[in-house]
């Protein structure tokens, strides 16, 4: 009878939960009542008990504390306060949460965007909205290899036939195009060459890529390779990480599958291997020569690896390095490929940087590979089975948002291939105007047409301008104390080596970091320059780095980084 | 010694593989030798044996065939015929076989680009090159939602804004943009809008989109649903397909997450849980009612999963429906909702077809449930996560190739937040010209904007022409004996069901292929017009269906589909 009361009697803010059959329909979280059997109940409500009722209050209450005070007996002054109960709430689980979803993508790590990267585009905010408090008036992404974001003008050949691209009808103005916007002849050709080819960028295209690109690509790698290739074995792809993506879902079968990886490493491979549940092998490259590869290091790490019940089933090698800029020697690679022609490993080519090479030449897997398989018929690299990568988003292309990029199969088996096109498949297709630009980095204009002395000179000046920011940069780690980088060979970024004091390691160890991750968050908060910990791409047990890309214009930023290191050194002395 | 001779005198096109020792090293595959134990060597090569040394030929032997043919006696006239001895070579299998890579995409099934549309392609092919053999001139895909594939045209405002996004140069010149191409002076405003807040399309965007494009995103989402939007919780992605991948990576833990699918349902969430070695739970949609959700089935299925040890975590509909095209009346959403608060399951509502709405109105289980919660307070929706997925490629947008889309979260936990936000940074960035146009989509031109009355053109031009083509389509399956097909109600396809014979069904099985996929083939075969067999969706045990787009213009190809369903129906008589 109280409780019918109660319930009749209660002011509408306060909502009535009970008796207990209909709590239990809330299902969703628990509640200790204090008068009775444990109550599920969602969190963050304030609740009481009057009678064998329940209430809720729309007012928060935080997780696991206690309703000391009981609602205003004033408000219910027809119960007697005996029957005003309190209870504890605790809070609800929702369905999703950090112990119950997918536990291999809460172990990938990717510190690429992690936490530095969150914190430096914060500031970037605080800057944007007037904050004048901070050490520094901009924020310079060193942290991710994104050409664009800093000085990269784009190319403008490739954008004039995008743009016709995008809105075709601008070719019924051929005049206006020619004469009022200065677009050349060969714009518009290579415009038409490819709307003949893909109907519209607007269309899925077949789900390994239009096929007039992918003839495209055979022929840029015959040009670069000097063998001939075969459009039917190139897949594209949304920038070569999607590309990776699709080759590791296929290389990797259960949670032996192993693939050695070399460290430092760019951290795609071992997020997406966590993803899989798959193993990483480790292979550490060597610093002391230029970070190129060890053959007796990959083979150390692939028995050791085999030893402990591990399949290992292919090898990754980033050739220019990501992080180290290493450009191998072609000794190198054909080390590489005897090794994994004699232990059967497929070869997975990250050859996204082969144009950012400052120190000797590039050398593709595909080349050797095929060079070695004509010098030695019938020997062991026959079969080998090579996948490399190539992405419209690093070189002096730069285009990384508009995610492009390809992979070439050698070797592979035809049942294999027909797996990895129905994997493609589920995505639909890579973006086409992404394919395009694929397109137009593989075949751009040569000497004798209209776009090429523009080409050749943004070309040149891209490639000529990272190669003297390198080399400012670099000149600055070696004048910094307990700084060691080695010369710029390719790619976009220096990996210097930190020596930091024991007692910076000691600081850093009370706040939770890495000696490195605590060095890169104090350059980051005292000059607004996000640069990678070492130890996001793996780093020798004892040793310490960070990445940095040279993409960044001006030498302002370098010199704020010398000063803040030396700031730094002194501090921690 | 006889070894010995035997080598030096052996002539250059063969090579000396052996002793012994060296053979292993091959370290490939196996052969038979007959005169010792199994050596490793590679397939297809034709060995022999002189004395204890292995010798191969380059001439390919076929697997397991025996070479009866000693090599000729005559080249070797040194060696006594009975040092010579053949081996039998096995072929040698590849690193990467059906056998040993990833069981689970093995598994998965993919038939809107499956055999059908692989065998369409090649017809496409051979008309191109001039084949006149076949019965048809023409490959019509209606196997795909590919809009601009097939005859509708982008809409103008977009694309104009999209050049300029390609190439900002334009904008130098806005007086020939303007006066000499026609543009409007609200498409070079939105174009300066968008390069301010991302600054180049070719640069990588935040990991989880433009915040300017999800500001834009929350608004259109205010404006729709009638209650407030946070940007924080809206991610672009590469088309919703990626959206769907990213999510239910998230969803899944083990091989025992389980997630409710809709059956028929599009193949991309069966796919994908295959891969993820998850549980699809299907529940099937009632035909009898233009296929809606019927609650009671749901709620069966759900139990039969759990009773098995299925931890069931979120339930997917589609609305409107793929392959189905039904539109769900809000009764149903509401229900949907209750069971889902209920049981606390994860929603995820598919929506990419919101505008591609014949009968009735669209209603998105965002506002369903936000009125919900806002009718019953404190009550148990209160804390449904909800995942809404929307897309460029659908609708009257139509633009697949640029792979754009976002989903946007409602009540999901934050550190489940921040490992979403984590997966999507191992891609880096959706394609930054498909956020681009999910922002014309949900931001489009209104009223009294210059470029208005040509996009509101176009865009009821699509919509009328869509109507009237699914109109006449299903006006011909109507007239189709055995063939039954609700009225279109929404997306872009019809899904009939078939009845044939049991001659029919015997043929097929003789073919080895389930009786709609053997229809499906038939009708290719005969018309060119490629649809997607029932089976591809999944289907009531016993029924049969297919799905056709409803997007090819004219009607001739639905002509050839009622003459090819007849004779195939006398056929099997």
């Amino acid at each position: 009878m109280a409780a019918a009361a109660a319930a009749s009697a209660v002011a509408t803010p306060s909502l009535i939960l009970g008796p207990a059959k209909r709590i239990t329909g809330l299902g969703r979280s628990t509640a200790n009542v204090s008068t009775g059997p444990a109550q599920r109940l969602r969190p963050n409500r304030r609740c009481f008990i009057l009678a064998k009722y329940l209430f809720a209050i729309n007012t928060p209450l935080s997780s696991g504390s206690l309703l000391t005070t009981p609602p205003p007996q004033s408000r219910y002054p027809h119960i007697a306060s005996r029957q005003i109960q309190t209870i504890v709430a605790e809070p609800r689980m929702p369905r999703l949460s950090l112990g119950n979803i997918n536990p291999h993508v809460v172990e990938a790590k990717y510190a690429v965007r992690g936490e530095l990267a969150v914190k430096s585009e914060e500031y970037r905010a605080r800057l944007r909205n007037g904050d004048n408090s901070l050490p520094f008036s901009e924020v310079i992404s060193a942290n991710i290899g994104n050409p664009q974001q800093l000085d990269q003008k784009p190319i403008t050949f490739f954008r004039q036939v995008l743009s016709i691209l995008e809105y075709p009808k601008l070719l019924d103005n051929e005049k206006v195009l020619l004469d009022g916007l200065g677009y050349k002849p060969d714009v518009l050709e290579r415009a038409k060459f490819l709307l003949k080819n893909l109907g519209s960028v607007g269309a899925y295209s077949a789900s390994a890529g239009v096929p007039a690109i992918k003839e495209s690509i055979a022929k840029f790698l015959e040009r670069r390779d000097g063998f001939p290739a075969d459009p039917a074995h190139i897949y594209l792809s949304a920038g070569a990480s999607s590309g990776v993506n699709t080759l590791l879902h296929i290389l990797t079968a259960d949670p032996t599958s192993g693939i050695l990886v070399p460290i430092p490493q760019y951290p795609l491979y071992t997020a997406s291997l966590s993803v899989l549940n798959a193993r990483c092998v480790p292979y550490y490259l060597d610093e002391a020569a230029n970070w190129g590869t060890s053959l007796e290091t990959i083979k150390e790490a692939y028995n050791k690896a085999k030893s402990e019940g591990t399949d290992v089933r292919a090898i990754v090698i980033i050739n220019p390095g990501n992080p180290t800029g290493a450009s191998l020697p072609e000794s190198d690679i054909r080390s590489v490929l005897q090794f994994a022609a004699e232990e059967q490993l497929v070869v997975l080519a990250d050859e996204v940087y082969q144009t950012n090479v400052f120190v000797g030449k590039f050398h593709s897997f595909r080349q050797v590979l095929l060079t070695l398989q004509k010098e030695n018929p019938g020997d062991i690299y026959d079969g080998v089975e090579l996948a490399s990568l190539h992405s419209i988003s690093k070189g002096m292309v730069g285009e990384c948002g508009h995610r492009g990029g390809y992979f070439d199969l050698i070797g592979f088996d035809k049942e294999v291939e027909a797996q990895i096109y129905k994997f493609v498949s589920i995505m639909l297709c890579a973006p086409v105007i992404g394919q395009c630009l694929v397109e137009l980095m593989v075949n751009p204009p040569v000497k004798g047409d209209p776009s090429y002395p523009l080409y050749k000179e943004e070309y040149d000046a891209i490639f000529e301008g990272l190669r003297k920011r390198a080399t400012a940069l670099y000149a600055a780690f070696k004048d910094m104390e307990g700084v060691e980088c080695g010369e710029p060979q390719g790619s976009m970024y220096l990996f210097p080596t930190i020596h930091v004091s024991p007692r910076a390691a000691e600081a850093a160890k009370e706040e939770g970091r890495t000696p490195d991750e605590f060095y890169c968050m104090r350059l980051l908060e005292a000059t607004g320059v996000c640069v990678v910990p070492g130890s996001g791409f793996g780093q020798r047990e004892g040793s310490l780095h960070f990445r940095t890309t040279f993409l960044a214009p001006g030498t302002e930023w370098v010199s704020s980084i010398k000063k803040f290191h030396r700031e730094f050194m002194d501090k921690y002395r």
